[in-house]
């Protein structure tokens, strides 16, 4: 790799006293706000700062296309990748919806779709190519374009960071992209690929069951692709990649980073693997109904903040869960503590 | 009783059809914002309608205090309950902070505090006494007071109907009103005690053990006290019943009602108990972490949006839910259709 990414743990056990003690003079019983409260000290923890706060948050939704959907493994055509590119520039899909009313700016990345795109304010052209090669034939990508995209993520959280923003939440597009995903994760995490597979958009029987066999085959063909790099080359995808670069680069300049469902935890996976501490800056925001989530989520040893049984992608779990970590900001840094407001404590 | 309230069930098999059309031609794979779609369509029929949409959602806080105190179940003093109904009025509790994120309109409601307040724009005051008798030693208040209390909260939600609120999120605070809560949960549901009973505020194990006995000998005291309104006026408080009142009429007015934790919960089960028809118009804010609210969710057969080891009562449960449901009404609302967005639907 032709770039260097160090990151911190964030624990530092005087801060995290402190905001413990903060937190505890809030006027409400100790422990009372729950998983918030955990909230509240991993944003300390990860801006170094007992007066965390919420700068600028954006959502990026990265898209791109998958040369894998010519094997037949998703239940919607390959156009749907722009064509959902579009509707995202219009303001008219789920995660607009969810990120207007969260507070979210929201831009979309051209990793790598297979459509020439107009220039558009909200769209950010940093496409590798035409969408990836079918992995069950050859590698998706050259390790080039794989570093290629990895560093044009980081350079994106970098110019975040630049302007102030100080987190991120990841989303993704790319019909194909839960077999990609899928393959991923079985290589990254060892797990059968049983545990690691589902039905993406709604494949049925028939579907999920050819899906598997292309996956298998993919895996067999790519055996000797073991390292966090040559996987993501030879089995992700564009959009994967570079989500993967984003989060090394968000975690080193101490952003926060929201984590959607299966497809962003799979690019969490290859970050992971190349840098474990990177998941000290992670918030885990749902439990997708994806099968393969589950598992996911028990490697990363996370505990989301929703479980709404939601499956679609493309930053819509982070946008919804949002609010909670704006919540958890915002009672540290709003709520009296019992001497301020005068309120007795425990007997 | 000398009100009536009658309360008609949401289900409309033609309308659900509507809903659910509508939601499904939506650019997104059918089913994939799970519980969110639900929450739409639950929308949709309370309020008679495909475009349903929220207007001036309102978080009241009903407050009271509790002659029980005096049996030493709370690890807080009484006087908690008005020093924390000044820290509301002067925004310094979560229940502030939460409801403002969250765009909730809140007033507090005293319902009983034990305390004489001066006027305050954000206090309504619908006193009825100062604070309820010792329910382990007596009724905590007369037929008369139980009715008296519905009879005001049921105005105050038809107050709020009449200027066009159509969301109501409940709220509570008063020291001692788990010990309430858990001897009407067990008298109404017929379950075990055991299954009812929690550390509130945050007892420890000999404090449980004494709350555990005052309920135990109070619902022994108060066997006869079976049918609903008997056991609210036997083992209840103020703001319970006054909750009861305003949960029925804000249902009868067709009002979405946002449940938090296990005190309103508390109210709801009388409220049930007087008119089942009341949970249609119900979303379950989140699961608390007070040991009894797991089994009374259970019983209404309820499928909470958040599950976050919240335990610390005063509507925060609701308020931080609340986003879910504006993102409910907002996708419904605002997302493209399909031939919208011209995007290709499966194939």
């Amino acid at each position: 790799m032709h770039f260097k990414i160090e990151i911190a743990a964030i624990a530092d056990a005087g801060l995290q006293q402190q905001l413990s003690a903060r937190i505890d003079a809030k006027t409400k019983p100790p422990g009372s706000l729950g998983q918030l409260e955990n909230i509240a000290i991993q944003l300390g923890l990860i801006q170094g700062s007992s007066t965390p706060r919420i700068v600028a948050p954006h959502l990026l939704v990265f898209a791109a296309d998958h040369g894998v959907t010519e094997e037949g493994v998703s239940a919607y055509p390959q156009e749907v990748t722009w064509q959902m590119v579009m509707n995202y520039l219009a303001r008219g899909a789920a995660v607009n919806v969810f990120a207007s009313t969260a507070g979210l700016a929201l831009k979309v990345v051209d990793a790598g779709v297979k459509h020439a795109f107009e220039a558009h304010p909200d769209l950010v052209d940093r496409k590798i190519a035409y969408g990836t090669r079918n992995l069950a034939r050859e590698a998706a990508m050259s390790m080039v374009q794989a570093e290629e995209a990895i560093a044009a993520g980081a350079a994106l959280a970098r110019e975040l960071a630049a302007t102030g923003t100080n987190v991120i939440a990841f989303g993704e597009m790319g019909i194909g992209n839960t077999s990609a995903a899928s393959a991923l994760m079985t290589r990254l995490t060892g797990l059968p690929l049983g545990s690691c597979i589902g039905r993406g958009t709604g494949l049925d029987d028939s579907g999920l069951a050819r899906k598997r066999e292309v996956i298998e085959s993919a895996l067999a063909l790519h055996a000797g692709a073991r390292a966090p790099l040559d996987a993501l080359a030879a089995l992700g995808g564009f959009e994967i990649a570079m989500i993967c670069g984003a989060m090394l680069a968000a975690a080193e300049a101490r952003m926060v980073i929201m984590v959607d469902g299966f497809i962003v935890g799979s690019a969490l996976l290859v970050a992971q693997a190349l840098a474990p501490n990177v998941l000290d800056y992670c918030i885990f925001a749902h439990a997708s109904s994806e099968q393969g989530h589950a598992a996911m989520l028990r490697h990363f040893n996370a505990r989301p903040l929703l479980d709404l049984g939601l499956r679609l992608g493309e930053g819509t779990g982070a946008a919804l869960a949002f609010p909670l970590v704006k919540a958890a900001a915002a009672f540290l840094e709003s709520m009296a503590s019992f001497s301020q407001a005068g309120v007795a404590g425990r007997m």
